[in-house]
């Protein structure tokens, strides 16, 4: 049997933090002079009477979690937070129903950024910094998770970042829970920064804050109805663009530049990969902006890089209805979606190291046509993967495809389009936030899905964020047996 | 180096089959009174005329191929005898360019079924029986292909079968080309059972053997403009729906059938899941006629049955716009091409062993989260999978879908829109026939698009057929190298 005790203890502890952060959106609303501030303190209370019984009535001698505990807890925390997180959207004037504020509190706190409100330009400040706020934790929890569970959970091959960091040779800090905190200021810093820079280019404090906030956690949950595109600043794309691609690198080698070696982020293979791959498509969507469609090239490029670096990193943000583009842009930006961006960022998705692992097994394989006798060893960051790596990841890609399929056919099932259903399937699981074509595309929304799509993607959404196994693993019969 | 001499001298053997196969539509036509006996003459010659010149000049002491030559062969042969059975397309009274013709010969010879050509119901019974014959004659290819070259390469887990046929407890025929004469004899009795079965099912002789030939072969091409729709009759349509079926079993299975073993068809797991997730996804289809759509429940298990299994098996026929009728279906359709039939059958896509495979390794993974420390060893057929065919299937799926992604974006940058881009990708590397959508759906035809697609769709068979790797190991540069 599984001892719950612990689970549940640090359940209600950031049950309990969340009561807390709740205030935040009620002051904001309170000094607005908006009623919500009610509904934000009474969903704190809520939610801190929950947390801090549950911490209370948990406690234990302080064991470490075993493994069977580690992924209970993680699925158990995700869920819980979103279902209070849940319960300023529900009680507050914007009238949703429970599903829809499930779906969106689920939106946000995995960082996918599809959304059910419309009217957001009218919208009290309180909800729409709440949803900013979800999106920035999600953020960074994701990162802490990826530093210190997933490795240990070895889910999807993240054991190798495992290896990595228990490398003598790197000089990697001794303990992930110190890692995690220097890299929470290191993302705080980070958001300061991008908040400075955006009202530098011209948004009030206040979207400047919540936009930074969502912009460095790739979340996409935006203050405007046109998400982006309503500030029409090239600046604000230039700095908002350059957000999304430090939001989608890892972390952890921003904590090695400020311990002196700056380098170390661009020899990272997986750096390199990423600022490749999204380069390419950048050149390949602002060329056909240009050519094809007789965009000026600056603008062209502009527009290009927005949108590309929005899609891949599944942030979300939208400066036009790039499905509007031609036939080109829709399969490319629809494919982009799964791509995402580096281990160990903010980011979803297949991730860039999976295909890194993926093609150079792919790599030997073909080696190994020719040369039926050779050994061929594939590499990753200048060191051989071990077996069991690649075994993980390539069984991820295979359920990543299963569990796409599986949504998809669902939501077709409950009625969706074809463009509709496998775009938003796609953006579910890749956390990336709008799908393609007019119902749930950049200018469309998610509102007038019916609810059992809603329940759907809210699972996708949270599948995806939790790299599949994680949640998975709890459904197979050997888990509750061993 | 390579030493292409023996590599010339099948496809000159083979090529000079092909001419004289040519020679049957042409006394079909010459009976007719059609004067399209005299292109099948000429292209007749050229191409036998070609054939013998390269056989004669490339003979050998006969020594046995190396793998880097099995490779070079078999993709140059299928590639050549494409080329010349363009022929008598490019010079019939159709008048087709040659890039329709290629794509037809190349749709035809790979079971594909997708078709260029409008007006069928129209058409000289030459070229009516010579569409027929590339998909008979690509069908048995395949299988003998799948047999006797395949696990000798290697290839996407292929060896999985070389293992079983060399177990001497499976009392299996000593050599390969045995094996494939007596299968040979196998399929042109099938074709003969089913030719009889549509004849006295209403069909005239012509379009019996015609029909018999597309069916078994898992083709798709019909003699009608309407296809199997056009016949509208329950028994033809459960004559081959059956038909299908049987061209989607390993057929070295109906020989031990015939060797006295006929339950070892049952007993084996590929045929199991092949006919569980059939069935299934014929329930699903059947049930959503009858409840959603309010059609009677026997013709609803009818259409539905049909058009399944036309789809997954990779034929292509039709009976009804399977993509009219509802949101759920084209999801549904879209997936179950990539599925395919079982190794050693007729049938493309993915395949029912590779799932296996794949969910068997996804399983131990699963396993092996919760007891890091346990060895998990996923089966296939009751056996234990060695681990280079694990990771040969794993390679495989990630190809195959890197390969779809890249046709359907190409597609896309050619002008095709999402759902006619995607469908066509999939349905050309899955060798199905017809895609999803008004332009290439099943009440559609690929004359349409511009050539640039249909060169992409051509190369995008290819590579289906031949299970990718064989063809792209020849762009790798350690393939010149060794």
């Amino acid at each position: 049997m599984i001892d719950f005790r612990p689970i549940f203890l640090v359940t209600g502890v950031l049950l309990s933090t969340l009561g807390l952060v709740m205030l935040i959106p009620a002051a904001v609303d309170a000094s607005a002079g908006n009623p919500d501030w009610q509904v934000f303190t009474v969903a704190s209370g809520v939610t801190l009477f929950i947390g801090v019984a549950l911490a209370l009535t948990s406690r234990t001698g302080g064991a470490a979690l075993n493994v069977r505990q580690a992924f209970v807890m993680t699925t158990l925390v995700w869920v819980a937070l979103t279902a209070f997180a849940a319960l300023p959207f529900k009680f507050s004037q914007l009238d949703m129903s429970y599903t829809d504020a499930f779906f969106e509190a689920m939106s946000g706190i995995t960082t996918t950024g599809s959304t059910v409100v419309a009217g957001l330009d009218a919208a009290p400040p309180g909800l729409l910094l709440w949803r900013a706020l979800l999106q920035w934790l999600g953020g960074i929890g994701i990162i802490v998770m990826a530093i210190a569970i997933l490795p240990m959970l070895r889910v999807g091959g993240f054991q190798l970042f495992r290896m990595e960091s228990s490398d003598p040779s790197e000089k990697a800090l001794p303990r992930a829970a110190q890692v995690a905190v220097w890299i929470s200021f290191i993302y705080v810093g980070l958001t300061v920064i991008w908040a400075g820079a955006l009202w530098l280019a011209g948004m009030s404090g206040f979207d400047a804050v919540a936009h930074a906030m969502t912009t460095i956690a790739t979340g996409g949950y935006s203050t405007r109805d046109g998400s982006i595109g309503y500030f029409d600043s090239a600046t604000v794309d230039v700095v908002i663009t350059l957000g999304m691609v430090v939001g989608s690198l890892p972390f952890v080698l921003y904590l090695g530049a400020l311990q002196g070696r700056p380098l170390a982020l661009f020899r990272d293979s997986q750096v390199q990969w990423f600022l490749v791959v999204l380069g390419l498509v950048i050149v390949v969507v602002a060329g056909f902006l240009w050519i094809g469609n007789g965009i000026d090239p600056l603008r062209a490029l502009r527009f290009g890089a927005f949108n590309v670096v929005s899609i891949m990193t599944g942030t979300g943000y939208a400066t036009d209805g790039y499905d509007q583009w031609g036939a080109f842009a829709v399969p490319l930006f629809f494919f982009i979606m799964f791509i995402g961006g580096c281990a160990g960022s903010t980011t979803c998705g297949i991730k860039i190291f999976r295909f890194q692992v993926l093609y150079a097994s792919a790599r030997a394989q073909f080696a190994h046509l020719v040369q039926p006798h050779g050994v061929f060893v594939p590499y990753y960051n200048r060191r051989p993967i071990p077996e069991d790596v690649i075994a993980s990841v390539l069984s991820f890609f295979f359920v990543f495809g299963m569990t796409f399929t599986a949504i998809a056919v669902a939501l077709a099932f409950l009625g969706l389009d074809f463009l509709t259903a496998v775009s938003a399937a796609g953006s579910a699981i890749s956390n990336v936030g709008p799908g393609l074509g007019p119902v749930v595309g950049p200018d469309g929304n998610y509102a007038s899905l019916p609810d059992g799509a809603k329940w759907v993607l809210s699972a996708g959404m949270l599948l995806g964020r939790l790299e599949l196994f994680t949640v998975m693993v709890l459904f197979t019969r050997s888990f509750w047996r061993a």
